[in-house]
C-alpha cells in the first residue's frame, strides 16, 4: 500500500550540498559566507533567549517587515517574510501553480526549482542558457504560471542586467520570480522592477550576504495584492521569534553586511584569476561563488574527489552543461590559498607542458 | 490579471489567535504554557548564538532525530522534524494529497486542517462530532487519502481512546494522522499505533508542553517508509540551527515539562470547578485549555469582548456547535483568578436569581 501520489513516489528530493558533521574541512561547498555575522545579531538573539519563547511569534512579522520595507525602501505590506528564501519559493508554487501547469526557468540554474515544480505535480520547462549564460531567447513559455531567474544565478555566478529582465516581466504570461539571493555581491539589483510591473516578484535572503544561512530568513517583495494572496498560503508562524529578533538586528548592520560584500568581491577577483592561472575557465562571476571549468586535460569529478580526500569541499554537479565545472565558494583568504595549493598538486602532474616557442 | 489559482482566489487564510503587540494581557487564547521553558533549552541557545550561525543547518536534523527517537521509543528513521507541527501537516497534505482528493476530519477541530486542504486544491469532508464530542459514526469517509483525528481534540479539550483509533486505522483508506500537540496534558497517548499500523502519523510538538511556541518544533512519528516519503517533500533547512539546540536541550528535559503539565493540569481541574459553579457546561479536558459553554443567558461573544475590554484574552469561534462557548487556556493560578474575578462581575447581573423552594 503506497498512500503518496504518484507524481511524489515518482520524484527525488532536492540534495542539498554536504554538510560535515566533523571539523577541519575547507567548505566551500554551500556558498556560505565566511565571515561571522554581526555582533548584533548575536546578542539580539542572546536577550530574546529567555521566558517568552513560551509565546507564539508574530503571525504578521511585522517589525521584521517594516525594517526590511525601510531598508529596501518599499511600503511594509509589499514584504513577506519566509523562513528562508526556499520557504518563499514553496508559497510561490503553492499560490500560482496547480497540476499541469508549466513553470519555466533557464538551465542549469538553482535545482528546487525543478523540484518544487515536481511536489506540486507541474511541468518544469527548463530552457538551455546559451554558452555564455546570457538570457535564452526562448526563455518565454507560452501559458507559464511561473518564471524562475536566479540573478545572479546559481552555480554560474553570471547576471542578467535588469533592462532586459525589465522586458521580460512584460513579455511573460505569469510571474516573474527574480531570485536575487546573490545580490549583494553584484553591481546592480531588480528591486526597482517591483513598482514597475505587477507581476514580478523579488527574492531576498539573509543566508549569504548577511552570513545567517543557519538562521532561516528571507523576504519576497512584490505588489501589496501578491504578498496579499501569498499570506494565505503561509504557514502562520514560520518565523520564530529567534529568527525575528536576528533579522531585525541583521538589518540594523548594513554595513558590515557591504564591508564583508567588499572583501568576498576582492577575494572572488583573486580567485578567479589564479584559477584561470591554473589552466580553468572561469564564468564571470557577480556572486559569492565561481563556476570553474576544468581545462580539457582535467577530469572534474575526479578533482572533485580528490579536493574531498584533502578535506577541502567544493560543489560538483554531476548533470549536463555544468559537469566539466567545479562551483567554489569564494571563502577567507586563507581558505582560497588551500584549494589553489591542493588544486596546484593535483593539475600539477597532469598540465600540458608549455609549448617551447 | 489575477495570477492566483483559483483556489487560492476563493479561500481566506488561516486566523491565528491574536498576539498582543503590548504588555499587560491576561493572555488565555492561543494554548500557550504559562511557564518558561527549561533553563537548559535558554543555555543552548545563548551557546548557539555565536559564529557558526553563517553554515546551514543539518538538513537532515539527525542529532534532533536520534534524541526524540530515544525520548520516544521508536528508531531515528522513524521520526521527521518540522518547523512546528503546522509544518509537517504541510508536508502530509502535500504528500498525500492532490487536487479532488477527499480529507476527513471530525468538525469542529483545529481549523487549520480545511485550510490546508483548500490550499492544495482537495475537498474537504467535515463530519459532525457528536454533542459529547465522541468518535462520529461516519468519520470513514469513502477513499479519503487522509483523515485528521486531533487528540486531544481543539477546540473541545476532549479525547478519543486509542483503541478506538487503533480500529479506525484500519477501517480508514488513507492515512490516519493523529495530531498530538496536547497530548502531554493527557492521561494517556497513541504512540503504540505508529508501529501496529502502516497508516498512522502520529504528530508531536514542543510548543505547548514544553513551552516553546516562539521556537517551532515538531516532530512526525511514523513507518519508516511513509518518513522517507515526507522527506520528499520538506523543505531543506526546515528547521534552524536554534530550533535544533533548543529542541534537543528541552528533549533533554522531560522532568520540567512533566512537573510543568502537572501543574497545569491541577488548575484545569479548579478552573473547571469554577467555571461550572459560574454556570458554565465545561467539557472533559484533556489539554492545557478548557471549552466552556456559557449558560443559555449569557452570550458568548459579548462576554469575549467584554473580557478583551478587561485585557483577558480567551479564543472565541463564530462558527455553527462552539458559538455559544469560550475555549480559555489554563494560565497560572494567578491568571486564572484574574479570569474568574472578571466573568463573576460579567455574569453576575445577567445571573438568574436562585429559585426560592
Amino acid at each position: 500500500m503506497n498512500l503518496f501520489r504518484p507524481n511524489i513516489q515518482k520524484m527525488t528530493g532536492y540534495t542539498p550540498g554536504k554538510q560535515p558533521k566533523g571539523g577541519g574541512f575547507v567548505k566551500l561547498n554551500t556558498n556560505e559566507n565566511p565571515y561571522p555575522p554581526s555582533p548584533k545579531v548575536i546578542a539580539a538573539i542572546k536577550h530574546a533567549a529567555c521566558e517568552t519563547l513560551r509565546l507564539y511569534p508574530d503571525p504578521l512579522a511585522t517589525a521584521a517587515r517594516e525594517k526590511a520595507a525601510a531598508v529596501l525602501g518599499v511600503k511594509p505590506a509589499q514584504v513577506l517574510m519566509g523562513n528562508g528564501s526556499d520557504d518563499l519559493l514553496t508559497m510561490i508554487i503553492r499560490a500560482f501553480v496547480g497540476p499541469g501547469d508549466k513553470v519555466a526557468f533557464p538551465y542549469p540554474t538553482y535545482s528546487l526549482y525543478d523540484v518544487l515544480v515536481k511536489i506540486q505535480d507541474g511541468i518544469s520547462c527548463p530552457v538551455d542558457f546559451p554558452e555564455d549564460y546570457s538570457l535564452p531567447n526562448n526563455i518565454v513559455v507560452k501559458g507559464a504560471k511561473v518564471t524562475f531567474i536566479a540573478n545572479p544565478n546559481a552555480p554560474s555566478g553570471t547576471m542578467i542586467h535588469a533592462s532586459e529582465l525589465s522586458d521580460l516581466a512584460e513579455r511573460v504570461s505569469g510571474a516573474l520570480v527574480i531570485d536575487e539571493a546573490y545580490v549583494d555581491f553584484a553591481d546592480f539589483n531588480c528591486l526597482h522592477l517591483v513598482n514597475r510591473h505587477p507581476n514580478v516578484i523579488l527574492l531576498r535572503t539573509l543566508s549569504k550576504s548577511y552570513s545567517l544561512a543557519g538562521i532561516r530568513s528571507g523576504f519576497a517583495v512584490s505588489t501589496e495584492e501578491i504578498i496579499a494572496g501569498l499570506m494565505k498560503v503561509k504557514d502562520s508562524y514560520n518565523v520564530d521569534r529567534l529568527g525575528m529578533v536576528a533579522t531585525l538586528a541583521a538589518l540594523d548592520d548594513v554595513k558590515r553586511m557591504r564591508r564583508n560584500a567588499e572583501k568576498i568581491k576582492a577575494s572572488r577577483s583573486c580567485l578567479t584569476e589564479a584559477l584561470v592561472n591554473l589552466g580553468f575557465a572561469v564564468y564571470p562571476s557577480e556572486s559569492n561563488f565561481v563556476l570553474a571549468k576544468c581545462p580539457r586535460w582535467l577530469d572534474a569529478e575526479a578533482t572533485y574527489e580528490d579536493l574531498e580526500r584533502r578535506r577541502i569541499l567544493v560543489r560538483y554537479f554531476k548533470q549536463r552543461m555544468v559537469d566539466d565545472c567545479l562551483r567554489i565558494t569564494v571563502g577567507t583568504p586563507r581558505e582560497i590559498n588551500a584549494l589553489l595549493k591542493a588544486l596546484a598538486e593535483i593539475t600539477g602532474p597532469f598540465a600540458p607542458k608549455p609549448s617551447r616557442k
